[in-house]
């Protein structure tokens, strides 16, 4: 269910935030303050830790490095419960990306993501925290 | 001179956001969305540069080490055409923690601040970027 | 090519440093360093944005909303010079988690991510900067 | 008491680091490092709440909304065995820059400082936690 209502702005405040709406690509004010609004609740869904929720792990390394490629199998599949699905791109002949998803508590999830991003051999690790959007209708 | 407009959101991603801005303070749906929007604009205004802002560096440091005190004062006499004013507290009887605004430029201001936070010494330096408030009646 | 240097640090902020590296699972300090060294020269390289780089995007969204998953794949189908892969999860009835990845230079990665992010329907996205890895051996 | 230790890099991010380190005004590669691991620690130690800890609250404000100025005293009154100084700026006519410092708990800073940014009026609230500084000597 949709509930409508009313906020005030200053006139320049409001036409800098039209220009910068229009610029990221945003149909409207509702869409963007909904967007503004989600990321707000979406940070403290996960400080809080107390619902399943969703993050990304993305790590860039050589898949030359063998004992590196199955390391990192390893773990996952010691995860497999928190794991859901994982994606592998090959970036040139030497560098790959993989973008991994884990479900779960967020305490969990970082545990396992800490895991990953720490492994030697690891170019480049970021964890990113997002939502299982049942809140979010 | 404000204007109002409505937006539209979910019942229960409001309920939530009405909880949430409860708990930070917000006497109002408005009040809060307004920080949001303003965080959101005072982001890419800091990341344009063009128009003069404000910043606050915040120092940790021990007062003891005289040649540190010494340097940060040179530092800060450099570029005093762009340090405002400077707030000095004892934390103990060895650690000071320094405040120090700057106007300016986006980019000369970070220049002053990495040269402050990156003196020898220096146990914790942050930088966080303002605005000059003048676009937010 | 690796090469040796040495550092000093003060024995109580390398315990507790080592208590962190521990905890998060790294096999040994040059290791942890190593990615706190990464993170700063990747942040760095996207700033600058003149080397090709690499970014994910993730969304989470309803795809019952048929025009949205549509405009989803429309949106990526323009950029697909710049899409290399995308993943999509299950994550109940309802939600569905994509993971999209990109590569080019950082300013026409983001745009797109703007656009994608910002679609009308899309519950949560956030994006995520990375590197090609190729400065890393 | 200092401990001398050594790490291993890549030559070519050994190459980006001193360079990246020498910009930013660094002396040497132990100082820069030092940096590094001591915003780590903070981090944590932010977290985990346990130890008394130190914050800076900048607001940003027009100082004629004569109502503003006397909530924002009251608020640091009622919190002024956490708040142990604040600075005030003028910006210009109208705007003017309060820096407050906060000492405590990171709960209970984090409640003042959210108090402080919510209060109406204020134009925008940042808050930057930093640290006590006794564990680094």
């Amino acid at each position: 269910m949709l509930k409508r209502f009313s906020i005030s702005l200053e006139k320049e405040l409001l036409d800098d935030f039209d220009k910068l709406i229009q610029a990221t690509g945003y149909i409207n004010r509702s869409e963007a303050i909904r967007d503004l609004i989600r990321n707000n609740l979406v940070q403290k869904e996960w400080l809080e830790g107390e619902t399943e929720t969703a993050g990304v792990v993305v790590l860039v390394y050589d898949h030359h490095r063998q004992e590196l490629s199955q390391k990192l199998t390893d773990l996952q599949h010691q995860a497999h419960e928190s794991i859901t699905a994982a994606l592998h791109v090959h970036l040139d002949q030497h560098n790959c990306l993989e973008v991994i998803v884990l479900q779960g508590r967020s305490g969990s999830i970082q545990k396992i993501s800490d895991s990953l991003i720490s492994t030697k051999g690891v170019k480049h690790g970021r964890f990113v925290s997002t939502t299982m959007g049942r809140k979010f209708l």
